[in-house]
């Protein structure tokens, strides 16, 4: 699902087999309490993923951030409302999490996803800047 | 230092004595192993601030990204190149504690941040969306 769009086609390791660096990455996500890795599944087939970074911080008056990285939807189940659901479910978990905030980013080159956040009450206050390493 | 610009100043309770609030979020922060607040001291004054989240993920073969938030420079140290020298420790921070992705988002209302960060060669190829809850 990963490899299954614009941006992730030339970045990601299509395979029947799981590599090591997804199992690697997996762990460390399984190991920390602060991130949660959602998977919805329908049956046998795996139809949604996003996942939750609880993150706290001074700024707000010490508020407590929910970060949602990893947003994927298969591509037969997109605009089924699949995606508000999992967002819905996103947001109270940040919430019961103590979270004041919930936070994205999401790829210029994403202008369905843009219009979904707009949607879910989302404003796009900020610039997301990234750097290769 | 958090209420001294313009977003901040309306958002936080400054105050002579620090409240519980912010001295829960520090304990917080202190004792996640993957949150960093890097404080630079110049004798007994504080003038600069930023703080890492290193969140691991699936996506990008399993990348782990550095994140930056709660990036403030004293106001009588801008335009002092104490800003380079932080980005330039955090980054290689980033990089030390396997990480192949440092991001940011910084507010659309900060044109000078703006100027900064291209300069030091991030990407604006992302919208940040927040969401208070």
């Amino acid at each position: 699902m990963l490899a299954d769009d614009v941006p992730g086609s030339s970045r990601e390791t299509a395979s029947p087999d799981v590599g090591p660096c997804y199992q690697n990455a997996f762990d460390e996500i399984d190991a920390d309490p602060n991130q949660f890795l959602c998977v919805v599944e329908d049956g046998q087939q795996i139809v949604g993923t996003l996942q939750l970074t609880f993150i706290p911080g001074l700024a707000r008056n010490g508020a407590r951030r929910g970060q949602i990285e990893a947003v994927r939807i298969a591509s037969d189940r997109r605009g089924s409302k699949l995606g508000e659901a999992m967002f819905t479910w996103a947001i109270d978990e940040c919430r019961s999490r103590g979270c004041s905030l919930v936070q994205l980013t999401t790829d210029k080159a994403r202008p369905d996803a843009h219009r979904f956040y707009d949607r879910l009450g989302f404003e796009p206050t900020h610039i997301g800047y990234k750097l290769k390493v």
